[in-house]
């Protein structure tokens, strides 16, 4: 083995980047055997160095980053900052350096990774992230890697844990989203601003990383379809455990049937009851992968938190430096088939539709031929009179697969017919 | 990228081969793009050269693999002959030429990995076998890449899918073994002779496979503790039911409590039906892995089959392609942890014991009296007049964790015990 140790820099010492750190005095011996050569820890840069971190020497603790990336002897730079800047420029400077580089920030690969692995291609460096997607769970690694040799045409999966925890809470208990929101909150699985994860930010940037790996090609955060799970009500709920089902916030990204495009998309979908995805409790992820040999594949675990995030990182960091050691680097990036990303209209999905309409004859006629007339063919329909006795009456379509404009289309226009007094809910069905 | 092609030999064109000599046909430009450089069969060795295989030139096809291995040109070859020789030797011939191999057989692995890789140190190539185990689920690149900065210390799943098969079928139907056996071979899940699926032997050697890199040491077939299903009855899953179970054939590969050894087993066991293991269905598997940072991960997917093999053949054909050309070798051997295997008796477990006991007053005393004598808690007990009134009575009794010795031992004093007329059931009770 090796003496002299490879030089790591961690950049951030939060919830992950303590982890990290932890792990690697505890098992330093693990990883030296595992990688054929000591790792040292060479620096910590923090933007409160007052703060008492257990079991890092201050005297390894900066608040210059930039310092720390540059100085020339540093092998591997771990990235745990999160956000663009300054954690784009600090990544950029490492390679510069002639460091590698492990990552966990989802929303830097997303928006600008091409970029980041031009950047490392420049310098014969790596840049490895399995921490940015699914936390613990082994995906990146298994799509660059195991799958290299099929063809990936699905992805689909739970990818953000805040909203998995209050969807399982409003399944479970019947509460509503700001009830299940607040439990979360306090439990600690949501943040102050939950913004980025109730609005599907983060399961956005996770899905256009995913299907630009899983399909060879480029996917950016912007051409990722994005609703968010705060309209979804109780009601939402009660709709979908009547038809065998349960509701959760689903990242898709899917090869066009024809083969020559791709789709990517994160949005509340009901899911049948049987679907393995269905019984994803709590914050757990689980992102399931379709592909002409392999057929159907299943990843599960914990997605977020300290350690699985750190586990994942350190997991990099162990290939990095085996990369570092024998002069080689791991597979990067892989655009090569420049597959376009079709905007969501063009996805094939179906649609379950509330509507409240008046009670009266010809009403479902009417509805019925609106469908017709956008393409859409309908699956089942379910009429009840309402308990109020108000003259309306609920209306439950559900469709057939279609395009999601044509979707669109017939809502429109359902809209606009006198007898329907309003929409009262629109949900995908996936996982069929 | 690189214009000469680098030349893969075939060794076995059976269900398997043909899939990935199909593949790599097929997928030709994919594979190029993912490598860098274009991969062309440059042989094919087969038993029976005259059967007609469509894709495949006949040119290429030869009876004599030893020849082929030692042409000197090849980069690669592909194993899926199965078995010990000729395949043993026709690998360490492949490394002595200058090849690297990926691997599809997890019997000469378990039995001879130690060996086969230090083979391939020595000629500097790589031995790839993501195949050998779970088909197209990706584990072995997980637990010895994804999870390298971590610490596994359990490994528990369900790695034969004949046996998942014909287990499903008994308990989804109530058949018994040989009906449902009958029906696993008609379908093609069984082979002819079933002896090495229904016996253990093939989830044996999985078992060693994942003890050894999950624990970075050396696990060998014959260290596995081994049980077969074949003596599961009817009457054992309604056990199961009664305790609200299901009875799935597993392979366990445990860390000792005190991290000085490690254990690998594979038999029947009740698992809660709240586990997720318990809803792998059909040919299926399913893998959990427990580390101390990432927490509980499964992996679940297609266990066997042409395609779902193929595809794990293919990821390491890239992979080790990939190797070839940047000069380096990937993440080989580690058995650095050196951890000795200890014996079935120094497992911990949890028993699920149904015993015929004369029906009289002083029995159930007798019993515990036995267990208590053998260090072992009982968790709970079930009595029961038998419907036939022949003056026996059924005590089902269910253990705390204890070793396997004493809960060995505690079986063998029972059934010495007057009282007991028989010991209708064993079964051990896992996944709480």
């Amino acid at each position: 083995m090796r003496t002299r140790p490879l030089k790591v820099a961690l950049l951030g010492c939060g919830v992950v980047g303590s982890e990290v750190a932890r792990i690697m005095t505890t098992h330093a011996d693990d990883l030296a055997a595992r990688i054929g050569a000591p790792v040292e820890l060479a620096g910590v840069a923090v933007r409160r160095p007052s703060k008492v971190r257990e079991g890092i020497d201050p005297a390894l603790v900066t608040t210059d980053a930039t310092a720390l990336v540059k100085r020339g002897d540093i092998d591997v730079v771990v990235e745990v900052i999160g956000g663009i800047e300054p954690a784009r420029s600090l990544i950029t400077t490492a390679f510069e350096h002639g460091a590698s580089v492990v990552s966990a920030n989802k929303a830097l690969l997303a928006q600008d990774g091409a970029a980041l692995h031009a950047a490392a291609d420049d310098h014969d460096a790596d840049l490895y992230y399995e921490a940015a997607v699914a936390g613990a769970i082994p995906l990146i690694r298994p799509l660059r890697e195991s799958l290299a040799g099929d063809k990936v045409n699905r992805v689909l999966g739970i990818v953000n844990g805040t909203t998995n925890f209050i969807l399982d809470k409003m399944d479970s208990t019947g509460a509503g989203y700001q009830e299940a929101l607040d439990e979360a909150t306090a439990l600690g699985f949501a943040e102050a601003d939950p913004t980025a994860d109730v609005e599907g930010f983060d399961a956005a940037a996770k899905a256009a990383i995913l299907a630009g790996i899983a399909f060879h090609t480029r996917v950016r955060l912007d051409d990722v379809y994005r609703e968010g799970m705060i309209e979804v009500t109780a009601a939402d709920f009660a709709s979908a455990k009547a038809m065998g089902c349960t509701i959760k916030l689903l990242a898709i990204c899917e090869r066009a049937a024809d083969g020559g495009s791709v789709t990517a998309r994160v949005h509340p979908a009901m899911i049948p009851l049987t679907h393995p995805l269905a019984s994803v409790r709590g914050a757990y992820n689980a992102v399931f992968v379709e592909s002409d040999a392999a057929g159907q594949l299943m990843f599960y675990g914990p997605g977020a938190g300290g350690a699985p995030t750190a586990s994942a990182v350190l997991g990099d960091l162990v290939a990095v430096c085996r990369n570092k050691l024998s002069g080689a680097t791991g597979p990067g990036d892989s655009a090569y088939t420049q597959l376009p990303v079709s905007p969501m209209g063009e996805v094939v999905t179906r649609y379950h539709i509330s509507l409240d309409v008046a009670d009266k004859p010809g009403v479902l006629a009417q509805v019925a031929t609106v469908f017709a007339e956008h393409g859409v063919s309908i699956d089942t329909v379910r009429q009840q009179g309402r308990q109020d006795g108000g003259g309306d009456a609920s209306l439950v379509v559900v469709t057939h697969r279609a395009s999601d404009a044509s979707l669109t289309g017939t809502v429109e226009a359902l809209r606009n017919l006198d007898t329907v007094r309003g929409v009262a809910s629109i949900m995908r069905v996936e996982g069929e």
